[in-house]
C-alpha cells in the first residue's frame, strides 16, 4: 500500500507501507477518494505544524470499501462501500455522557490529530463508519463529510420550508449549506464577492449577490419585505460578514456561526437584545448529519458532481494541493487513493 | 388626580390634573404602586431626553385597581387588582403577525415613548392588563413587571431542573433571574463584585461569588466538575462579564443576553464554534411571562418583599429617585401613587 505524508512546507512524500490489520472493533478500508478541504490547505501552508506531527498522513473527507474486519465488529461485510465520520471521542467525559460525542472534551480529529486518509489502506474504528448505498459513486461519497457539515449547520438553524436564509460566503461549505437549505424548501441567497463563485451558485439555481457592489442590508430588507432573514449562515470567516449578520437577521433570526474566527471580533449586542437574535455555534457533525447527507445523495435530492473540480492520483497529491492554492474556481479536488 | 412629570435635569414636578376617561378598548386604573427601575434612573440622569418628550410622566412597573371600563372591554370589573404589561405594539407588522408583539417593529414602550404610571390615575389599553389575585399585595404587584423580565430570560434559556446557571450581575434584575431560576429547580450562582448585593443573594439563599477576588472560570469549572455552566445570564452590562460568559459556559451552554450593551464588545467566537455555544438575546417579556410571574407570587413560590427597599408617596418622588442614585443597597424603591 501507499501513503502520502505531509512533510512540512507545502510538501508531500508518497511512501510504500504495510496495511495495518484491524484490531478488535476496527475495520480496514481500501480507500476510494479523499477530498482536500480548507483545513488541509491550512496544514499545507504550515500554519498547523504544531498540531500535526510531521511526517503525517492527513486527509479526512473519504470514501472507501471495507477490506478487512476486526473482532467484535458486526454489521459490515467485505466489499461494502462506506464513508468515515472522522471523529475520535473519549466516551468518558460529561459531554460524551450527554451523547454529544462530536464536541467531546477530549475529541481527536482523525486526519489532523491522528493519521488520516491520503493512503490506499486506512484502518479505523468501526464506530466511525456509515454505509454508502451501492449505487452511490465513491467520488460523490468523498463529499459526504463536507455535506454533513452543511447538514449539521442547517439542523442547528432549525430552518423550515418557506423561510428565507442568507449564506455569507460561497466557498465549498457555503455552497453546500445553500444546497441543503434549498432541499428543506427554504429560499436561499448567497452573498459572495468572488465572481466565479457567484457563477457557481447560479449554475446550482441559487440566487447570489455581490456584497461589494450591493448594499446587502437594503437588499435583504427588500427581499424579505422588511422582515429580515429568518436564518443567516456565517461561512466566510471575514469581519464584514460579522457586521452584516446582525443587520440582515430579522426579529428572532437565527445566526449560525460556521466559520472559524480566531480573532474576537466586535459584535453588535444591541441587535441581539432589540431583535431577540440567536447565535448558534456549529462544529462539524453528528451521526444523524452523516445519515441525512447520505440520504440526500442516495435519493438524488442533491447532486454533488458539480462540486468536483478535479480528480488526481495519489502520486500527484502535491499538484492537487498546489492547484487548489488561492484558486476560487476550485470547489473540491479529489485524490484517488487506490489508483495504482 | 395628581401626576409626577419628569422635567429634565434630575427633577420632577407633581401637578394636579384630570383623570382621562377610558375610550373604547381602554381601562382607567387607580394606580397603586410604581417601581423605579434602571431605565427610569437613566431618564432621571437626562441620557434619554431625546426619547422622552419633556415634561413627561414616566414609570412602567405598576400595580393598580380597575376604576373605569371603556366600551368593548370584557372580563374586567371595577375594583379588581391588575398589573400593566407596558407594551404598545402595532398589530400590523410581520413580527406582530407572527405573534411576537413584544418585539414589534413599531413597538412603543409605555412610560418611555408614551405617558407612564407615576400618577394617581392611568388610562391604558385593556390588552395590556393582567389580573392580580385579590390576595396579592399591590406592593408586590408593582414588582411583577421586573419579575416578568426574569421569567422571560429563564424561559428563553430553556433552563431545566438540575441544571447549573451562573448569573453575571446581582442587581435587581440579576437577583430576580436567580429567584426564578431557583424556582425551576436549577442550581444557581451569582457573580457580583458589590458586597451588599452578595449579602442580598445570601439572604435569599443564593450562592454568590466575588469575581474581583476569585477566578470565576476556575470556580465554575470546579463547581460543575469541568462541565461548565448549562446556562449563563449576562445581567451586568460590563465588559469583563462578556469575557467571562464564553469561558464559563459549558459545551452546548446557553448564554442569555439580558443586559443592554450599547458598545460592540469583542466576543470570543472561537468558543462558540468549539463548544457549540448559543447566545440568546432577550427583550422584555411576553404575556406568558406575566402569567408565570403572577403565578410565582400568588403561589408563594417567590416572595418579593425583600426586594422592596423603600416606599415613598408620590409627592416625594424626587427624593425616591435621589435615594436610589448610585446606591447599590437599594434594590427596588416604590412610589405610592394613591396616597393622597
Ligand atoms: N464549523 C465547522 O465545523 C467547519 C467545518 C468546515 C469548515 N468550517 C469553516 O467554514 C468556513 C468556510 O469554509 P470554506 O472551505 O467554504 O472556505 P472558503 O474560504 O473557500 O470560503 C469563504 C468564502 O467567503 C467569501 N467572502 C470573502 N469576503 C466576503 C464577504 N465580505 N461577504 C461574503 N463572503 C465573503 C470568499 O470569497 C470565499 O468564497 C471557514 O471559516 C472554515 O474554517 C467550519
Ligand atoms: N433585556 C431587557 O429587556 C432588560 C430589562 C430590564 C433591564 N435590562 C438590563 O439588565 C441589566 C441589569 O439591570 P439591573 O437593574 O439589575 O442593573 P444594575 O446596574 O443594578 O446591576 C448590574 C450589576 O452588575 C454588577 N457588576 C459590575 N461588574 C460586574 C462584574 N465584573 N461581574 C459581575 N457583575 C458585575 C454591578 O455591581 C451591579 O450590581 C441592565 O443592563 C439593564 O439595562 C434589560
Ligand atoms: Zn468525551
Ligand atoms: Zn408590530
Amino acid at each position: 500500500m501507499y501513503a502520502a505524508q505531509y512533510i512540512g512546507n507545502k510538501s508531500f512524500k508518497v511512501v510504500e507501507g504495510h496495511a495495518i490489520a484491524p484490531q478488535e472493533g476496527e475495520v480496514r478500508l481500501n480507500v476510494g477518494y479523499v477530498g482536500i478541504c480548507g483545513t488541509d490547505m491550512h496544514i499545507y501552508h504550515g500554519v498547523m505544524d504544531k498540531r500535526v506531527s510531521i511526517p503525517q498522513t492527513i486527509g479526512h473527507e473519504i470514501s472507501g470499501v471495507v477490506a478487512e474486519i476486526g473482532k467484535g465488529v458486526n454489521g459490515f461485510a467485505v466489499g461494502e462501500k462506506v464513508v468515515v465520520r472522522p471523529l475520535d471521542w473519549c466516551g468518558d467525559c460529561p459531554t460524551c455522557d450527554a451523547g454529544l460525542t462530536h464536541i467531546c472534551q477530549n475529541l481527536k480529529f482523525m486526519g489532523i490529530d491522528t493519521p488520516g486518509a491520503f493512503q490506499s489502506s486506512w484502518t479505523v474504528k468501526a464506530r466511525t463508519l456509515h454505509k454508502l448505498p451501492a449505487k452511490v459513486d465513491l467520488k460523490q461519497g468523498a463529499l459526504i463529510e463536507p455535506l454533513s457539515v452543511a447538514c449539521h449547520d442547517v439542523r442547528r438553524s432549525r430552518l423550515q420550508a418557506g423561510e428565507k436564509a442568507v449564506i455569507l460566503g460561497g466557498g465549498p461549505i457555503g455552497q453546500l449549506v445553500a444546497a441543503v437549505a434549498k432541499s428543506v424548501g427554504a429560499e436561499v441567497l448567497v452573498s459572495e464577492p468572488n465572481e466565479s463563485r457567484r457563477a457557481f451558485a447560479d449554475e446550482l439555481g441559487v440566487k447570489s449577490v455581490n456584497p461589494m457592489d450591493t448594499d446587502l442590508a437594503a437588499y435583504v430588507d427588500d427581499w424579505t419585505g422588511t422582515k429580515g432573514a429568518d436564518v443567516v449562515f456565517e461561512v466566510s470567516g471575514v469581519l464584514p460578514a460579522i457586521e452584516a449578520m446582525t443587520q440582515i437577521a430579522g426579529r428572532r433570526g437565527r445566526i449560525v456561526m460556521v466559520a472559524i474566527h480566531s480573532t474576537q471580533p466586535p459584535i453588535d449586542l444591541f441587535q441581539f437584545f432589540w431583535k431577540e437574535l440567536e447565535l448558534l455555534g456549529a462544529r462539524v457533525y453528528e451521526a444523524a448529519d452523516f445519515d441525512w447527507a447520505i440520504e440526500l445523495i442516495a435519493s438524488g435530492q442533491i447532486d454533488l458532481t458539480p462540486f468536483i473540480s478535479s480528480v488526481s492520483p495519489l502520486a500527484d497529491i502535491g499538484n492537487a494541493f498546489a492547484s487548489m492554492d488561492g484558486n476560487p474556481q476550485g470547489m473540491k479536488a479529489l485524490v484517488e487513493c487506490n489508483a495504482q
